[in-house]
């Protein structure tokens, strides 16, 4: 059986409580809304096998279609096995030993009213024979608003400032430069935070990556309440489907974590959870 | 200013030739539908700077949205220019010179009826130090109906059997091969034909691929009007706009020439034709 150290036990537990935590607050905002009956969370597990024949973990994928959130998955996973020699060299650490570890969520609504911003969660730890966290948080509008998108930022930047006097500044940057979409000449969103291989001080990166999570789960509640009773017309629901061509063409196109998965075997329905509910093409 | 030779110029001719048949047996079926106005194309023309500063050629999208055809667009282009050093190695006969021309028609219909079948058709001439012709057809049902796939083959067997004797064998094996979606574990429709690198006769090379475009205006057509007064369910255009996820995908993981296209600045609105007008994920 595969033991897990403490610091991989942790960081899987915190997942699952963030997941519960955000669960329950989406759960809230459901009840909130109006027109049609509030929705729930449906929760589905998968198992990964490992090529190597051993156990190789697995995740839940907890999906909710309501009337306030179109549909928002939170996804928790814990997965562990041996790289594939090819793949390892391209992973820090795995060339030593190809053995990983990975637990991690990921967050991506989709809103039912054009108003209210799509968002963007995912937080991670990796251990090969080096153990880092990696995530961030960004935000989808279809129509922005200047004042969701300052605080948004700004309730990420005071997170970045409590742990790092650069992270702001880097990890602000490193988010526009990920999400860019080079064939549209603009980014997915308009920003938010993304880092990766943050590695050394295990309890400092771990509360790091707690606080972005718990930024999430304050902030983005109050940019949906703001505006989830706002009316909206036919052309702006037009302009939210057609911003969800955008979101797909991103996912598809660029997103590392989308495309790698797709190709070498991961879960499909975990991977393809990002993708949105209805979306236009001209 | 560029000089275009003999068989440059008339495979040209043939792709416009074949748009503008296309395009008026396409109108003409809109003018045998029911339910709002007959659709009509429009004609959108752009301009492919080449990066040496040289005119570069360009093309014609001309997309309908109709009450037959949800979306269909049909696209010729006419480019020329001289390829990047790390893009020549990837393309015959072009490490030697890298100045090539492509001449080529793409065809993507997506409909409004998911009794009636999508369709893609796209036939090409490249010149380099080499010359040669490459393209293919393949259906695309959302709700596949066993004589329409049938007779759609039977057309374009007939057709490879009229110009090679191994044609269909091999031409019908990579079209499944080439629109395998992998991650689904299906292909992305139900057969066709796809070849590439068509050299040596050009005579009969470029008569098999005016043969192939053809086939195509002659039998999806007949399709069409075999189909388009079918009643359906809400579920079977659920059903449809569920296809056209999967459709997405592959376009935008896997075609070669979507993703090249993107990554390489192509023209977006042009590459992005294929794409579904509307399309729906779980």
């Amino acid at each position: 059986m595969t033991q897990f150290d403490d610091q991989q036990l942790r960081a899987q537990a915190w997942f699952q409580s963030l997941r519960d935590q955000i669960c329950a607050a989406f759960e809230a905002l459901e009840d909130e809304g109006s027109g049609g009956a509030p929705g729930r969370f449906v929760r589905t597990s998968w198992d990964r096998p490992d090529p190597s024949g051993e156990p190789g973990g697995g995740g839940v994928m907890s999906v909710m279609k309501g009337r306030v959130f179109e549909k928002v998955g939170v996804n928790t996973s814990t997965v562990h096995g041996t790289f594939s020699p090819e793949f390892a060299k391209q992973i820090p650490g795995a060339s030593e030993d190809p053995r990983f570890f990975a637990t991690g969520i990921s967050l991506v609504a989709h809103m039912a009213n054009p108003h209210v911003p799509a968002v963007h969660m995912n937080t991670r730890m990796l251990v090969t024979t080096k153990r880092w966290f990696g995530g961030g948080a960004d935000l989808n509008p279809a129509l922005p608003v200047a004042a969701d998108t300052a605080d948004f930022k700004a309730a990420f930047e005071t997170t970045c400032g409590r742990h790092g006097a650069d992270y702001w500044d880097r990890y602000s940057k490193w988010c526009d430069e990920y999400f860019w979409v080079p064939h549209r000449g603009r980014g997915r969103g308009v920003g938010g935070i993304f880092y990766d291989h943050l590695e050394g001080d295990w309890e400092a990166n771990f509360a790091f990556t707690q606080d972005v999570g718990r930024t999430l789960l304050q902030t983005f509640p109050m940019l949906v309440r703001r505006n989830m009773d706002r009316a909206f017309t036919a052309a702006e629901r037009d302009v939210q489907l057609r911003y969800r061509g955008l979101y797909a063409e991103f996912n598809l196109v660029y997103d590392r974590g989308t495309t790698f998965g797709l190709k070498t075997g991961g879960n499909v329905d975990a991977i393809l959870m990002s993708l949105p509910p209805l979306a236009k093409w001209d």
